[in-house]
């Protein structure tokens, strides 16, 4: 692999993402995308006691539904990333303690879905045979820990998101027919010193241009390369803020841009104010809806940019900014 | 790079480590490695209002030391592995946010800073000249979050660990004189059933001499080939369990191995009942310390294995068992 310019790395043998595999939970499930997704859950619970064992079973379960739709053998996956939105990530520790697979675990708030498929595509290229990349997000044990127990019944203003409950997960290969990860773009932290922790898409928006117009030039491209840019969950507001950014910078997005946090829920018909979020939404979007329309070729070129917002509760209670990140990656069929 | 057996990775022009920095707070100040590390801590708040704030200007300050020492500007450098205890991982994302580096936030509990360094060697033999990888904990930040708060006054039973306040931060780099990571071999996760969240040595020992058998097996070496094989924060008491574990699989260890936990803090003088833990144990004990000990060449071959417990303070209280991890990186010079 090469890096060009400040921040890309252009692979030489591009990994192919061999196979994705969705879980998505109850609301998700009268979303418009809910056909593509392989599972639709009827409830949060899914069988458990709680909301955090839920969330892990349905990581865990997504990622044997994606080991086994790639006929890759689990024991022939030589490592994995995964990642949640819970302290200490204990959705992705619990989910693969029994899997035998070596374990690197990451945190990139919602941007960790593109920041395990960037780790992961670097070791295909350079040792890996099959890595496999997972994430997942739920909406009640994130409102739980990140804002208020749901029992409470608190009103939510109109610029937060909804925690998407569901998963992702995608085993890459070294050698296959695509689609082919071609270019990652790690972002740089960006903090323009927001402090609403019900406004995350506001706070990521400027972190997702950064990566963007660093990639552009980066790789000399411009919007109209791609048939489709598309954020992880910046959500209805921040998806405005981001293309108004980038049209201040001379970057016009308006015309092949969109959100998985806009697209996984129906506006007008579904309570979620300003769309979905969580690590779940990019990672379920894609592997439910967009790798389907990479291998149909319905989509030939596709940027991917997650975001992720990297605070905590007690961050917020002592009164810091949100610092966003976002992270790129280039797919072509 | 290559694979070799089940889970080692060997680099074919193993990346360099250029320079380390720690910081370290009062207790660790007192302990018996106090002389090795760059800044000693007088109290625990570092002049910050609070301790999540003062472990993130510890590790902001390690960050600045080590990339000060190694000479490389900040813009020559590709990109940056972090992580740490809080949730997430906010001391290492606020600690990074002004730095315009590329980042990647990893989650391994205390294993963070090896499988840090594990991450940031496969970057810098395959596209990166200068990685930065991180890490930090501290006492109270930790108690207060995954315990009980300090000004309850609880007792500590004997099996505790002492989260160890600090820092220990490397600048990689793709050449250089050494000492050199030769190989790694990441982790799985394994989890032998133990619920004892005061017990974290014996429910990561296993983990431990999992990653060691599996490093000896896949390379071929025995333990007798290292100088010294020393584990993250295992403490007196995982030490001595990994020990007899190791013994019990015919491998004798108890020559040459040692654990950061049990080498920062004066067992019959300071009152850290089973050792230090916390991701800053092993980062700080290997930047202050090993990395010395390995530039001066009195030690020639270091096997650092960072053990890590992914848990929380939720999956406790759910009854849930401590998933134990360890990833093991070969160091030479």
């Amino acid at each position: 692999m090469e890096k060009l310019g400040k921040q890309t790395i252009k692979f030489d043998t591009p990994p192919t993402i061999l196979e994705c595999a969705s879980i998505v939970g109850p609301k998700e499930s009268e979303g418009p995308l809910a056909k593509y997704f392989d599972q639709c859950l009827e409830d949060e619970f899914w069988g458990e006691k709680t909301w955090e064992k839920a969330e892990s079973k349905i990581i865990k379960e997504t990622i044997h539904a994606a080991i086994s739709k790639s006929g890759v053998p689990a024991e022939k996956i030589d490592c994995s990333f995964a990642g949640d939105l819970l302290n200490q990530c204990i959705s992705s520790s619990f989910a693969l303690r029994d899997s035998n697979v070596p374990f690197f675990g990451v945190f990139g708030a919602c941007s960790t879905f593109v920041e395990s498929l960037s780790l992961g595509a670097i070791c295909t290229e350079s040792f890996a045979k099959h890595v496999l990349c997972a994430t997942s997000s739920h909406f009640c044990s994130a409102e739980k820990q990140f804002r208020f127990p749901l029992e409470l019944g608190n009103q939510r203003p109109p610029t937060a998101q909804w925690t998407v409950t569901g998963s992702g997960a995608a085993v890459l290969s070294k050698s296959g027919t695509g689609p082919f990860i071609t270019h990652i773009t790690p972002g740089k932290i960006v903090d323009m010193g927001i402090k609403d922790a019900n406004n995350m898409g506001a706070a990521m928006a400027p972190a997702f241009v950064d990566t963007l117009l660093t990639h552009f030039k980066d790789t000399g491209r411009t919007p109209n390369y791609y048939d489709a840019i598309i954020s992880g969950d910046l959500g209805h507001i921040g998806k405005e803020i981001a293309i108004d950014i980038a049209k201040s910078q001379g970057y016009n997005i308006k015309s092949n841009y969109n959100d998985c946090g806009v697209l996984i829920f129906d506006k007008n018909k579904q309570d979620t104010h300003s769309g979905g979020s969580g690590c779940g939404c990019c990672g379920s979007v894609f592997s439910g809806y967009f790798f389907k329309q990479l291998k149909s070729k319905k989509i030939k070129r596709l940027l991917l940019i997650a975001t992720g917002a990297l605070m905590n509760s007690t961050s917020s209670q002592q009164g810091e900014s949100i610092p966003g990140i976002a992270h790129a990656i280039s797919i072509e069929i």
